[in-house]
């Protein structure tokens, strides 16, 4: 028997009860699914940690990143977009595509990027409309300080607008208190939920944004959006994706019964005990600073192991399906998971199979030292599980 | 008891099989996805009767929509679209949204659309880029002849651009031998699926426009979803909505079994069924003509009867679910729904329910005169269903 297990940065499992909601069918229209809806969208305010509407969309986060760029700038409206990984790329590609004028602030992958460089970049360039970062770059699991990044955005007029599809509902994130104008971020991650759902958070600052700016936007038009929600019951101005939304409504109340404050801590826990079984195997880490790393753990290949080969081999043979390197660290990292979904019984299996894997590649190592040292960290810690 | 049955069109009812489809979560980039995902995009050229690769997004059919208006024409460009209901004054919308340089040829509600029209206009407008209709107007009932406006449109440089999003697999619909360039459909409707999934169907004169095409797309963007569609095994560009890619697969395998003769054939057996029902009661019907009108039956709600208060009173006293009427048909009409997972006995019981609710509200007819001639027309087809 081979069971499978989704140990990738997203999609991430999903629990049963929220499985299970997506298979009736309701009318978004009706009475029920206008509550349910009314619950979500409440719940969503609950993760972001915001007063303000947060929209929803049917699309994946690229989607409302999109939406977010083309309601909140204008063509020609400089921004810098910070690039440490494949989703800051993103970022300003998305950018670039919709004619903003990006400055790529390029850092290396794996690190974090500086404050004091978006700090003298707004000194620099006083029409600067809008500083992008990602939260937690799950391409490399770097994940950046946001909160000090909001401090020095808030000085200036000019937007800040993170990605926090991977982190929110992992990590700390606070879209009021740490002057994010623009948050973003999807069902397929933390929020256990299937892919196919996208929010965005806006600030005060930023709805002024959008009443300048100039981008066409139809489907993504966050005015539309905002406006159909805030009818009583609320709607939204396209036929939803229903069942999905059936579904997070179950997983935001699995959220609010384990309480954000838990939730962070679960996250932490199992990124340390999975980090502490990569060092025991005498593994390297792609993220310098793992003191926020805790949405996902990448690891430097072993020498001599291709890590697209660890990664097939631990899905065909083992059924964990963890996730390889993308864009220029293809080959040469692997990515271990551990945002949603996960108790510390989870890890221990995760890095069970990928101790069997690397011996069958031929990697040398003490076997289970990397579950014995996982599991030391999973006991300390017993009452955060 | 009172159970709840869905007679709108759109979300319309999804077998069982389809529903819990959803429940399992795998990895999109998996390959058993990608073997899936093949099935799906094969099994959607089988509905959409068409060689040419569909396009398949995490979206509801509008965002389709606007990725046709986005990545087929350039700001400036005229294009006619024919409105003869909320369905076709969207598309206007969109394309106005996006800087395209819109004549609407408005038709009265319920009417079709004249395909003389469309070969005047395109002689009058010799820079004509693109002509614009909608094939099941969901809001009236009316559904037009797509095969007479492209023979017209098809003689001519303009772009032939169908919201098929109701009539898809419900009516006919032969994307190639039709010359339809761009096609949009949707998967809440005739293809059982949860709302979530939109598609679009492209011809070469299609695809060459895109080459020209200068308006910002990224989420919708037509090339890198073709692109990544043609990798082997399939991909998307971004995380699809993976369960209702899931349910598809299922509700497509369904359709093929049935087959899309017999399927028209049972649509319109039931759409007569209804029409057969609604006359009977003395109602009078908002589609002119309903030759081809097999997709929802509009019915002008009797004098003094709000058809607002018809279809709260069937919902909340039977748990029968019933449209309203949309924009300035709101409160005159009701819509019975036929549009998918449907057989007769449904039909009769939605009749059964409209006859009880409008005595309720004070209209005089024959009790059983409705369900009787239902009757009538699903016996004389029986070899149908």
């Amino acid at each position: 028997m081979k069971k499978d297990r989704i140990f990738t940065p997203g999609p991430t499992p999903v629990p049963l009860p929220v499985g299970l909601s997506q298979v009736r069918m309701v009318h978004h229209r009706s009475p029920e699914f206008g509550e349910l809806l009314g619950r979500v969208l409440d719940g969503l305010k609950y993760v972001f940690q915001t007063d303000n509407e947060v929209l929803l969309f049917t699309s994946s986060g690229t989607g409302a990143m999109e939406g977010a760029v083309a309601n909140c700038f204008s063509p020609g409206d400089r921004v810098a977009v910070f690039c440490g990984g494949k989703f800051g790329e993103r970022l300003a590609d998305i950018s670039e595509s919709f004619g903003l004028d990006v400055i790529r602030v390029s850092y290396e992958w794996g690190q974090s990027a500086d404050p004091l460089t978006a700090e003298k970049l707004l000194e620099e360039n006083r029409d600067l409309k809008g500083v992008m970062l990602t939260q937690s770059e799950t391409s490399t699991g770097a994940v950046n300080d946001v909160e000090a990044f909001g401090r020095v955005v808030s000085g200036s007029d000019a937007l800040f607008v993170v990605d926090a599809i991977s982190g929110l509902g992992a990590v700390q994130f606070k879209t009021d208190d740490w002057n994010v104008d623009v948050a973003v971020s999807g069902s397929q991650k933390a929020l256990m939920t299937p892919p196919g759902l996208a929010f965005a958070a806006l600030s005060d600052k930023a709805w002024k944004a959008v009443e300048r700016a100039t981008l066409p936007s139809y489907y993504f038009c966050f005015k539309t959006a905002r406006e159909t929600q805030q009818k009583k019951p609320p709607q939204t101005p396209f036929t939803p994706a229903i069942t999905l939304v059936q579904a997070l409504d179950q997983a935001i109340e699995m959220m609010k019964r384990e309480g954000l404050t838990q939730i962070f801590a679960r996250h932490r826990l199992l990124a340390e005990a999975t980090q502490a079984a990569v060092e025991a195997l005498g593994l390297r880490f792609v993220a310098a600073d793992r003191s926020r790393a805790f949405v996902t753990t990448s690891v430097w290949s072993p020498e001599g192991v291709d890590s697209g080969d660890l990664v097939r081999l631990m899905r065909n043979e083992y059924g964990v399906f963890i996730a390889g390197g993308q864009g220029k660290l293809k080959g040469k990292i692997f990515r271990l998971g551990h945002v949603g979904y996960f108790d510390g019984f989870d890890i221990v299996a995760q890095v069970s199979a990928l101790e069997m894997a690397l011996g069958r590649l031929g990697y040398r190592f003490e076997v289970g030292s990397g579950v014995a040292a996982a599991q030391g960290v999973l006991v300390d810690g017993q009452e955060v599980q």
